[in-house]
């Protein structure tokens, strides 16, 4: 049976690019364009060259393996040509394979905004549209205000869609642009349209200030459109757009769609989809939310309640798709035999080879529950992960002790009456036998003991001095009174890695300090590995 | 023109209890059905009385005002009769309006789960609807795995139906237990129902695996049924409900629905979603998400970038709804006018009336959003708002003044050689003239300063004896080195009041002390306040 393509155009790195509290360097575009082409989507936009420095640099090679590489701009603007105009030439000699021009598909707006008339408009998008297709870039046309645009001008909405059309575009979009329609509106206009315009030709970039983005994109679909716009973890202005972690799965998995539809995300592919999602939320630094369809920690969790006697007797009755389809697993926990393959799959990250039915692996599985019920959570700290697994098999070398550590914070008043905050941090080590004592100061109590910690480590100062602080997290557990603090310590170096470390103690300072001597560890595990890789190399090269 | 009536059924003290992390107390319970009969919902779902202690005291009396207070629980058992089960007898003997028994819908689940035949379920689904109606309970049934079910035997899910409606249910809800239907499919699979039940008789229950749950409740309404089931943010079993606080306002505020449809909510009560959904996660000890629709600090916000200056223009072009409809506010900020009306609002919940050109007023003003640049937020603290208020008004007294502080963490090896943290802390504080000094150990630094602060706060030392340290919550801002630190401290005292304060600081140590020290500072305040009232109250008796 033949089925109808579907193309996923992921607009992260653009629309999701305004919403509140983002910001990308350069270094996590060209990081989430890598995340967004092993998911397999079909085009990556990227940003918007010219308007800033960041996207004009990004802009300047092609940045995808295989997604289509697309640049978002403005049509051209009135009383130039678009061959004439710097906005839309900056997009035409970008590295992008396709240009994505936005157009005003409301009346009202070309006058307010644009101050321009909507016969100018129209003849600006064609000219745009041929200008940059002429150049040899695959042309996509947004068309903001889509949906408002027809409700009060029909005519000027649909002639916005057929004009550029007639001028070559490959799509049309047609863009919820304030999120506030329903369903069943976007499923009657996206009919109307289809009137002018074959579905193949037609996309949709829904919002989700209704929190239907989705069920948006999947109303236009079931009409005839054939791209879906929206970005991962449903970033993007406001309230966000449609979240592609969220619909890729239901178009890959669910027969509604799945009998009718392809994609191109492969099973391999869709299996990724939680780690994505999760390392996403990591770059962003803020906690991936927990009730994620799907990539959610609790998707198939459940309660012991009403369900978890009759989920246990057939789990497909309570569990819409398998969890390991999607990358994510079931919380309630009935098979070691999961929960070993789970950690095969993590050892091997840390490049720890282990048999299926080695005892030790029962050890490992059994002091991780036992952590993870203590309130360590290894989800997100993958070097702690590294550490404890080298600690539980016997393999972590013993670079140093801490034999004591002091901390004290002092708010009093100077000599020139003014009120300050001292901090001050001493650190006590054992290095080969050797006591070494250091102490520092610091803005707080934890960066006051990282400097001191860090400040002699003996025969190993060398190997961290490229380590930084990259981020502090604080998580206090359960609340209350019998709270227990949760600190994950985030480092970088200058290789560009960066890993995440955890400390569970109900004393903040505690938990902080175990971070950091776990984030210095899992470095002088890192330096290890690459002189002994160095040796391999030359090894290899005098057998050679 | 005559509008249908939708009923609002909420769930979340009882599905919402599923939700993995979330624990309800009484005194949440309690405090939660308030909110919900303030938003206006019809159904109020409690619990599971005779399931748990705490369902079994909330069902003691009744906990509403308005709303029908209604309990869960399963149909009768085989093997009995419901005047006999003591489960259905536990509901019936409850302080509820109605009882909400859940009855399984899909053959297959009966044979596994009930280990029961399809013919003795629906015996006992009305045997148990006869006898809770017999006891004056208005009567609603939950068909589990309805979706599925229809779909593996249509005729048993609508046989299951008609018994209930024929046995006197006022309500059969369809649910979509595992969350797995796409709207079309409700959307059609309603429609047959629909051939042998009313729709105002028809309930739907739908859940968020796909990201759906408001749209499919949405596509339910338009295929016929009038009672939608949902819960407070979303809360519930694995990726939640359906969103009342999506909901609501897209039924109350778009023509689409409201045109056709009229729900229990007013519009002075949709202006207090914003407020109950934020002091609802407060209550739950989480952040509130940025991005929720309606309701979420950035549902309104606009980035500078290309849609800010046409929003510039014309406000309603680029929202979709008025944010003060939903009591949200707009993010960028073109009026004082607009700030100046919420901090009235916000003043006046402390008992301070000003008039609105009280020069005063603009001071409050610029100090808030100096302060909120900065990384304090007053949405989330409300005594640090009231505290601060006064403070810049003038009228905050001087109750003592902090000389002094400091704070150590010391691990070390006791004397049998184990290793042991120790945490003390040392505050000078002056009350009148009179120096007072005290030292107290803690499990950590800000554990320590707390009972240091309050050990001996002189005169005041007997107001504050009954004031405790709910919760503590650290976030850190920016990320990254130049971070700063925001401890936010809620605190209760014997009257049940429990009041939130904040503290910014780059140190984690200044900022946790800020906030203690105005959570004492809104206690004295409050104490006054209660003396003043009781003199008032004599006074108003003397004259009276």
């Amino acid at each position: 049976m033949s089925r109808e393509r579907l193309y996923l155009f992921d607009t992260t790195l653009r629309d999701g690019a305004q919403t509140a509290g983002i910001e990308f360097s350069l270094e996590d575009k060209i990081a989430i364009a890598r995340m967004l082409d092993d998911l397999g989507v079909d085009y990556i936009e990227g940003g918007y060259p010219g308007a800033n420095p960041v996207d004009t640099t990004f802009f300047e090679s092609r940045r995808t393996r295989k997604a289509t590489f697309t640049a978002f701009g403005m049509t051209k603007r009135a009383g130039r040509s678009a061959a004439n105009d710097p906005g839309v030439q900056g997009l035409v000699n970008s590295a992008a394979d396709a240009t994505c021009f936005v157009a005003k598909a409301w009346d009202y707006q070309v006058e307010l905004a644009l101050s321009s008339t909507t016969g100018e408009h129209l003849e600006g998008l064609a000219d745009t549209v041929r200008t940059a297709a002429a150049a040899g870039k695959e042309v996509l046309i947004d068309l903001e205000h889509f949906f408002d645009g027809f409700k009060a001008n029909r005519d000027y909405a649909l002639a916005c869609v057929e004009t550029a059309l007639e001028a070559g575009a490959r799509w049309i979009v047609l863009c919820d642009t304030n999120g506030g329609s329903m369903p069943s509106e976007i499923r009657q206009i996206v009919g109307e349209v289809m009137t002018v315009a074959p579905g193949d030709r037609l996309g949709i970039h829904p919002h989700d200030d209704t929190g239907q983005a989705v069920a948006n994109a999947l109303a236009a679909i079931e009409a005839g459109v054939r791209q879906i716009q929206g970005t991962l973890n449903g970033l993007g202005e406001r309230c966000g757009n449609a979240n592609l972690v969220t619909l890729i799965p239901t178009l890959v998995l669910k027969p509604y769609y799945a009998d009718r539809f392809e994609t191109g995300v492969s099973a391999e592919q869709l299996e990724r989809l939680t780690h994505i999602s999760r390392a996403f939320d990591d770059r962003l630094n803020r906690a991936p939310a927990r009730q994620a369809p799907y990539v959610g920690a609790s998707a198939f969790a459940t309660k012991a309640g009403i369900h978890a006697s009759a989920l246990l007797k057939d789990f497909s009755t309570y569990e819409h798709v398998p969890p390991e389809s999607v990358g994510n697993e079931r919380a309630i926990m009935v098979s070691q035999q999961a929960g070993k393959s789970n950690l095969l799959t993590a050892l091997a990250r840390h490049d720890i080879r282990l048999e299926k039915d080695d005892p030790r692996l029962e050890r490992l599985l059994a002091t991780v529950k036992e952590r993870e019920s203590r309130g360590y959570s290894y989800d997100g700290a993958d070097a702690s992960f590294g550490v404890l697994a080298r600690r539980v098999l016997g393999t972590l070398p013993d670079y140093f002790d801490v034999e004591h550590y002091r901390t004290m914070v002092e708010r009093r008043h100077n000599a020139s009456g003014e009120e300050i905050t001292v901090t001050e941090a001493v650190v006590k080590i054992r290095v080969d036998g050797e006591l070494l004592m250091s102490v520092a100061e610091g803005n707080g109590p934890v960066n006051a003991l990282d400097s001191a910690l860090r400040k002699d480590l003996g025969k190993y100062s060398s190997r961290i001095e490229d380590l930084e602080l990259a981020d502090f997290k604080v998580r206090i557990l359960d609340g209350g009174t019998g709270a227990v603090t949760r600190v994950l310590v985030e480092s970088r170096d200058a290789s560009g890695e960066r890993w995440v470390t955890i400390g569970v103690s109900p004393n903040i300072i505690d938990a902080s300090f175990e971070a950091l001597y776990e984030s210095i560890t899992y470095k002088l595990l890192k330096t290890e590995a690459a002189q002994d890789s160095t040796l391999g190399a030359n090894n290899g090269r005098a057998t050679g």
